[in-house]
């Protein structure tokens, strides 16, 4: 394997498959980037088992191929190798059959590789016809949720985002069992299958991370594993296990509070709320409703306390009460783009959901907290 | 105490004076930050006892005075609270003794303070005639030396930059006794007295940022303590007892080899050949010096070696192979404006020597490694 490449068309490339490499694998060849040089271009593979990311640089966007061949050079130090080089282009070369040396003018590394006979085979399968939805949209999507997947082991399902499709209907759901994040988005096209998969939730954000421009996005969905086909990159992750929670009967659809707020006032209020509270995990705020005035309060113990105050819009004149953790309604309100929002309400025990006024695709659901 | 204060100039000086708060502090009240409103105006102080700072704000710059006073807001928060707040000014107001208000419209913290008479007293004293310097001039002089100083306890004199004044000529050092960083500067006004101090590496780190402008920087120097007067700012620094080693008869005057390269080219090919090395702290690279070439080697078992050429001008053709640490190198390279540099060496196990080609001022020393 010979060949001179464009620095920058590598560089992003490299970034893209390192991705799927995981820092806690312990399986050395998983620790490695599989180079395969064909007649029709560069092939760059990274997994660590449960992702596996691959991309294709055509022949025509090579400068020069020299020789063609395979090998698996170590992931560690090769970015910033590759991004310190000088100059636009950069060359590698295998040498005494597990080296790779790669040089510019002046500058040459030689590092020793794996031999490529030994990586795992790794089959990245395709259907027929796939989910197509825009990567801008997919990514909105991810934002809207994500944050919401639980990080605890104990429920490994939770640990997952649900992605269910029914005609031409893509549910999207996330909830460590104190929130819940809920996308709702139409395709262009209705599906024959029911679908009801979840992703792992380091997956979904590495996903997150590749998409950046408005392109198509393929989504092939097997049994045991998702491949998501973008540019020049084919992205796969495994699935997790069993059934996901039916989550549906969980979201109230009568509240007897419907406040509307603005959404960037309600925010910088808890965002200075919080400063005082008393743990900072947890970091409970009170809010009180008291007819068109909202009260936002909490305190440190040794430190003080602080309150806020806002106008708002209620249908509901009786006073109520409700805590809840200041970090999960933020989270919440930032997949919100609206001037105003809507807070809804049934009790200082319920359920606190939050909606756009206008758009009824995304909720959001957080569950108080008794602080009594 | 009332006031009423443009949010930008009180968060501006309470940046500044928070520097001196220390995080290992455990005198509760140095946690705190003096507050006095006086008829001129308002003082804020802040100390751990090893430096204090503080800053002044005249009562034209304070947008409403109601009453006078004193109190000690802790700093914990503080920063973020005056941030956060919404608008444009902010009020302050004690309350019930020892509580403040600090509010605008809507947004209300109660904060609990301590006693203003149980703050220590710490006295800033002025000399009648200090050593003025530019500030710029004296943030390059920081820059250019103070990475040196040592972070080691074992020898204390060595954590403190080393400044001597004699006649108009102002010396800078710092060393950890592996290298060794000299900066000198000339006056404007000789002195009589021979100065020979040791400010602790920390505090004139915190000096550093505070000097932004280019303004007149006053050093007002005693026995045990120096005070630096910038704009609205006193700065007081405690100063390390004991005598400084002498230093000077380390730094070689002539030498065998005078290299002269880009000083670009040769740190980043050090850079490059620094991302394989054996230890990462010591990260040791091996230069040799061939006629009009300079090779970088390097290499990190298991991963592979790097090798970097040059052009250098030198005028000795006899090789040279010397080891050093690539961070040490680097982090006297990036004192250096220049395009061009000169190495001076006497040998593979004598200092390496780091001079601008114009500029005599400033002198970067760095111990070989042995690494047979």
């Amino acid at each position: 394997m010979k060949f001179t490449i464009d620095k920058k068309i590598l560089l992003d490339n490299l970034v893209n498959v390192t991705r799927a490499i995981s820092t806690k694998n312990v399986i050395p060849i998983l620790n490695g980037i599989k180079m395969d040089l064909t007649e029709e271009g560069l092939y760059l593979t990274a997994s660590d088992s449960e992702l596996t990311i691959k991309t294709f640089i055509e022949t025509k966007d090579i400068k020069h191929v020299d020789t063609l061949g395979s090998i698996i050079i170590q992931s560690k130090f090769i970015l910033d190798i590759i991004r310190k080089l000088p100059g636009e282009v950069v060359n590698f070369e295998i040498r005494d059959g597990l080296k790779i040396r790669i040089y510019t003018d002046g500058s040459e590394y030689n590092l020793n590789c794996l031999n490529p006979v030994e990586y795992p085979q790794i089959r990245l399968e395709e259907v027929k016809e796939p989910y197509i939805i825009k990567s801008s949209l997919f990514k909105t999507i991810i934002n809207q949720t994500v944050f919401a997947i639980s990080t605890q082991e104990l429920r490994p399902l939770l640990t997952g985002l649900n992605l269910k499709i029914t005609g031409d209907i893509l549910e999207c759901i996330a909830t460590d069992s104190y929130r819940l994040a809920k996308k709702i988005v139409k395709l262009d096209k209705a599906s024959n299958d029911e679908i009801n998969i979840v992703i792992p939730g380091k997956n979904i954000q590495e996903l997150d991370k590749i998409l950046d421009d408005e392109e198509d996005l393929e989504m092939h969905i097997f049994n045991n594993k998702v491949v998501f086909k973008y540019k020049n990159i084919t992205f796969q992750s495994n699935l997790l296990a069993g059934t996901y929670p039916n989550t549906n009967n969980l979201i109230p659809t009568e509240f007897s509070y419907m406040i509307n707020v603005d959404l960037h006032k309600y925010y910088d209020a808890i965002d200075r709320a919080a400063l005082l509270t008393q743990s900072k995990d947890k970091n409970i705020v009170k809010m009180t409703v008291n007819n068109n005035e909202m009260t936002i309060n909490s305190f440190a113990s040794e430190i003080g306390k602080v309150e806020e105050k806002l106008v708002i819009e209620s249908n509901n004149s009786t006073n109520l009460d409700i805590s809840f953790s200041a970090r999960y309604m933020m989270e919440a309100l930032r997949t919100f783009k609206d001037e105003q929002i809507l807070i809804l309400l049934n009790g200082e025990v319920k359920p606190i959901v939050i909606k756009s006024v206008n758009d009824e695709s995304l909720i959001q659901l957080i569950l108080p907290i008794k602080t009594y």
